[in-house]
């Protein structure tokens, strides 16, 4: 199946060499296989680089012609430019060192997968278009739902189903935009000034963003404090209370964001108390499960997900914890017809009998743009060459790192873990000195945080969550292993060693 | 300059092969040198394929199995799986024998950029995580505006600025977002009911989901009919009677979509006068220049883009003509202030002094999501590899090849040219014979249209337009020849002998 006989292949003219083609296998063939080992090297050789870039701005854009080249440059020159000028401006997301934000995770598997993707470069809009890209997408989103236990009511198996994304910033647009549709259609569009959204303080700062974008007003968009009492989760006494305000001024609550996981300190929002309070108003829960979601595969976290059944949408980002590559966002539904609904187009050009068909699933009405990659294969080929087993190990060994971290911190009587730590970030800071102001305390670990990255050896972040600046070590790069965790702490403590003496053999506060 | 001493470089544990190591170096060279050598193979034997897929829905669904493997299968068997039960599922879009929609155009050195892009896996959301990433995408939207000719105020190295997009759907969105924001700005967020936004009925279907996205009024949306006198652009004389009548009902207008090359029928709206008038009441104007754009690298096609310096702003998908693979949008605006004044975020955790300095581009604040991948490097390898001159011939080439068709087309006196040709793409149809319906001229060329997809040899789409059901042959495929080209012709014309003798054999309409 699936090849055509030979003498339906149209014979070529003899080849001219002078003639542009930019797609000749051989050369293709040359070129990508210089490539592969340029790469296989950067992987080898990637702790020699500073894993957090030292450039100043302007160090690229100031040594590049302005404009391109009339003709052509060769290969080689092109190839030894990336490791001479766009190396030394890169901050090394992939280097074991890397403990800043959330790592963004790799694999060879999905390597490969991704690069087939780029060969095919279907756009698979709708079925016919690129039927495998289509199919395949369903049963990974299945196959996903079921490493989480997710309910059939999320799987195209059952009554739901999923899709990819490129980032939880759509997934929260597209069903957002589902939710305020079937409202504006009950209560009118004139009304959308009434729709009002909820979140915490936690949830991430692309949800203010993308609920303006939908149009909600921002007046409009409720962000609930959280505290450290609640470890920073989203308390559903307090959603009620804000809801039945907002019920009582004539207000239409819309949408719930609750986080899994948020990027601050990893908090979870209790999915199951807070649908139940949303349920009763009619409002769309949706799961913000990008980092954390993927712990769920374990089932000694699955937990966290208690109560999905109950929420409409859940989104979960492979690329940061499942070692898809960028970009990788799962989205399930309950109800898709909801969201074709608002996104679907149905242009004559794009028209066939079997796209029309109730048989099908036509992704561009699932999606804001049109055009989409074959993004699944990336999945299959991590579900596959891997196994569910190896992925759970992986994610415990992560957080096995992050436990280590934790206990060497507690070690150090000088510093404090601020919040619990749930998954593999560690939030931390040096402690509050007797006789020092809580500003100087702030003041210090910034600028042991500075020292750290600043010697290119560590790359961490920071956060600054309920009045309090910590230091955020997020282990989970994929190059990672224990040891790079213990020489990082090893690290932070020498210079937290010089700084707390530089500080204590000077009086005022000015010496740093 | 970029490397670290040797030993600040992390001692590794003794290699333990038992571990589970998603990245390792030499596992990473070995599966990609594979996958290589099989894509080098596919471009190869690509012909060899049906290139409209000829499987039913379900053919994948139904052979997979319904959850993940707990354990890992090898490398081999999957590389095997994909030439067995994926490619009989794909419309090769990459086949020469590929003339649907308009073709989506790649290229050996896109391809290795792309390895590039997804080796380093950089989140490039502000400067600092990813330096070179931000940089590079300026200077290229920079060199790619010098190539197209446009104004200072839409370069980096002028007043504007331009970033990349995935697709034009959310270059559209971007835009419209800010349109909208500085018009609410002015007339109250209650107001939104007000904003009327216009294109033509060849406006992308795409437009009318954007907008509804952005919270316009369904209502709001004006699809400003085009007739085939006009060759199906937007008349400016047409424009100016809507908005009027518009105004006069006491709404606001906010934002035109020109188009740059129709989806359906490569049509050009008349970028200066739409602006002239849309500039009288303050719209925001925006060129979808989507396919069309890349033409105007060439100086006898530049005088489409004349007029730009009155518009707001612009996109362009180099993933269509220009080599890049999916997926790769290029958007320029005048004023990147507005841009970001709608998608700004700042929370603490992604603060860094040199971020919140005006120095610097945060990309993230000109896009709907957070992340964002490192895909100018493709456009660097490009426009290096190739050169101005060769791109250019690329497209000339392109364009000759549709004048070929478009000439044998002309030659078969069965046979009509629907729409003047602009670019590339050709729409065609049997002509009216004498004593037949209107309606049976179209089921005669949807039958043959479904007689030559279902050879597998050749792959076109249709389009209705102005009432008019028509082939369109769109040439750019980066493999298509004139051969295939020719061949193409051959087997259209061959099917078409047979269905009129068919009919003609027939006296009734039920022949078909």
């Amino acid at each position: 199946m699936g090849s055509l006989p030979s003498d339906f292949i149209t014979k070529s003219k003899s080849v001219d060499t002078n003639e542009f083609k930019p797609l000749d296998p051989e050369d293709f063939r040359e070129k990508a296989h210089k490539t592969i080992d340029f790469i296989a090297d950067y992987y080898k050789n990637i702790e020699k680089y500073p894993v957090l870039s030292q450039v100043q701005p302007g160090y690229l854009r100031n040594q590049l012609p302005e404009a391109p080249p009339d003709t052509p440059e060769s290969f080689d020159t092109i190839l030894a430019d990336v490791q001479k000028d766009i190396i030394p401006g890169m901050t090394h997301w992939l280097s074991p060192n890397f403990f800043a934000f959330f790592p963004s995770t790799v694999s060879s598997a999905a390597f490969v997968a991704e690069m087939l993707c780029t060969c095919f470069n279907s756009v698979g809009f709708n079925w016919l278009a690129s039927p495998a890209a289509t199919e395949l997408e369903m049963v990974m989103m299945d196959w996903l739902a079921a490493m989480l236990k997710l309910p059939k009511s999320f799987m195209f198996s059952g009554t739901g189903g999923g899709v990819l994304q490129s980032t939880t910033s759509e997934s929260i647009l597209c069903t957002l935009v589902a939710a305020r549709d079937r409202a504006l259609n009950e209560i009118g569009v004139e009304h959308i000034g009434k729709l009002i959204v909820y979140g915490s303080d936690q949830t991430h700062s692309t949800y203010m963003k993308v609920c303006k974008l939908a149009g909600i007003h921002p007046q409009n968009i409720r962000s609930i404090p959280t505290s450290v009492k609640d470890k920073f989760s989203l308390s559903p006494k307090l959603l009620r209370k804000v809801i039945e305000a907002d019920v009582a001024e004539g207000m239409v609550p819309l949408y719930l964001c609750s986080t899994l996981g948020t990027t601050s300190t990893t908090a979870v929002d209790p999915i199951k108390e807070l649908a139940d309070v949303a349920k009763e108003y009619g409002i769309w829960v949706h799961v913000d499960a990008a980092y954390g979601g993927s712990a769920c595969i374990c089932p000694e976290y699955r937990h966290f997900l208690d109560g999905v059944e109950l929420v409409d949408s859940l989104s979960l980002s492979p690329h940061k914890w499942l070692l898809t590559y960028l970009d990788c966002c799962c989205l399930w539904v309950k109800n898709p017809k909801l969201i074709v609904n608002s996104l679907c187009t149905n242009p004559e050009y794009l028209r066939n009998k079997i796209n029309e068909s109730d048989s099908v699933v036509n992704y561009k009405d699932w999606q804001v743009g049109t055009g989409r990659r074959f993004k699944s294969l990336r999945l299959w080929f991590i579900l596959r060459s891997y196994g569910v087993k190896n992925l759970q190990d992986h994610i415990r060994t992560d957080i096995q790192m992050a436990i280590t971290f934790e206990r060497l911190v507690k070690s150090d009587h000088r510093f404090e873990i601020v919040v619990p730590r749930r998954f593999s970030l560690v939030c931390f800071r040096l402690k509050q000195f007797n006789g020092f102001e809580p500003s100087y305390t702030e003041l210090l670990n910034k600028k042991l945080l500075e020292r750290v990255n600043s010697t290119g050896r560590v790359y961490m972040t920071h956060t600054v969550v309920g009045g309090i600046y910590m230091l955020r070590f997020a282990v989970g790069a994929t190059l990672t292993e224990e040891c790079h965790v213990i020489a990082a702490w090893e690290l932070i403590r020498e210079l937290a060693d010089t700084l707390v003496k530089e500080c204590y053999s000077s009086i005022t506060a000015n010496c740093i």
